[in-house]
């Protein structure tokens, strides 16, 4: 699926669009002009109709966007029409708390399987979710076919297992470790940096925004 | 602490900067290049030197910067020579893992009470730290100074309580439900929308980054 390349930002923004459209039918509201949208959303309207017009344009002319429309084009643009088979690796409290959020909010996202190297839990069962060794992984890997693969073991550990990750062949990293991991460029790495997001709070917090 | 405004996007760079000196520091690395640094971090060299001309610039031509002065320079920037007040609302997986991710690794960040609804765990306490009801939030807050709340609350009743810690003056929020919350301004937001984050991921799966 080769098109033109639209920019970071603008991805960025479409999950957005994705929850403010989401609410709004939820709402029961079936039409809204350009003008609501950008107040609701934030962005100008200006802005708003040069992000939509990289994937077509929604709008009309004096109608405004068909909300349950708009919603699902962009549920479509981004993917969240088709199913996608994840694994965690690592465990932990975080682990486990996002395997959770995973399975109560993301019905795309089926975990098929955990990864960890604490023997206590290999062989048991998180939110009903066998849990693998870590070693085993790369094995893991050969036989089944992963499209996310979340991160979310101690730094130290983190670049290793992403070489096992990218050795088999997963499409894209979710990671969580505070390091910049080095992988081959047709693996697509999303970070969450929680350290670095805390920092920069930080910063605003004693200098204002 | 007024000053030259400084984008967001070298704001957002900076904690970054602080994780690469760090690790090159724990190297036993006392000097480096700017060709160096930027190898390591990603940035062009004239990247570095703009976003480090802001607050001064710390390189000296033909010797490069000192490691550790730079690292503790942006850890001053940052405000990370200080300590900070925290508390949670929300005591559920994830704000349990975050409140254990600050404990473990962010020293400077003090957890004084964690909030919650739920009956069944008012009054106990979490990782050391006392469970309240959150309906004592806003009395808490005109009895103690907090620096930052995090927010991990489930989405219905994140306005409400985001409403309760504004008027009792938090400096700023961490905001982990998929909202964009309505606050005064002078309270400063940083948002982690974990679901936003992975629709992205998704994106860039489909169509490549």
């Amino acid at each position: 699926m080769k098109e033109r390349k639209v920019s970071r930002a603008v991805i960025r923004r479409l999950p957005r669009y994705l929850r403010v459209l989401t609410d709004m039918e939820a709402e029961g509201l079936e039409r809204i002009s350009s003008g609501e949208l950008s107040e609701r959303i934030g962005y100008t309207a200006s802005q708003i109709r040069q992000d939509l017009n990289h994937f077509g344009g929604f709008g009309q002319q004096g109608y405004g966007y068909n909300v349950k429309d708009l919603k699902d084009a962009i549920r479509g643009i981004l993917g969240l029409t088709e199913d996608y088979r994840m694994i965690f690796v690592g465990c932990g409290r975080l682990g486990r708390a996002l395997a959770n959020f995973v399975i109560d909010s993301q019905k795309n996202y089926h975990i098929k399987a955990m990864f960890d190297i604490r023997p206590e839990i290999i062989g048991t069962s998180i939110l009903g979710v066998p849990v693998y060794d870590e070693a085993g992984l790369k094995d893991y890997l050969k036989k089944n076919h992963v499209d996310i693969a979340v991160l979310t073991v101690p730094t130290e550990q983190a670049q290793k297992v992403a070489d096992d990750l990218a050795c088999g062949g997963v499409t894209g990293i979710w990671n969580f470790a505070p390091i910049d991991l080095k992988i081959p460029e047709e693996i697509v790495v999303n970070n969450v940096h929680l350290s670095d997001n805390l920092h920069a709070l930080t910063y605003y917090i004693n200098h204002g925004e």
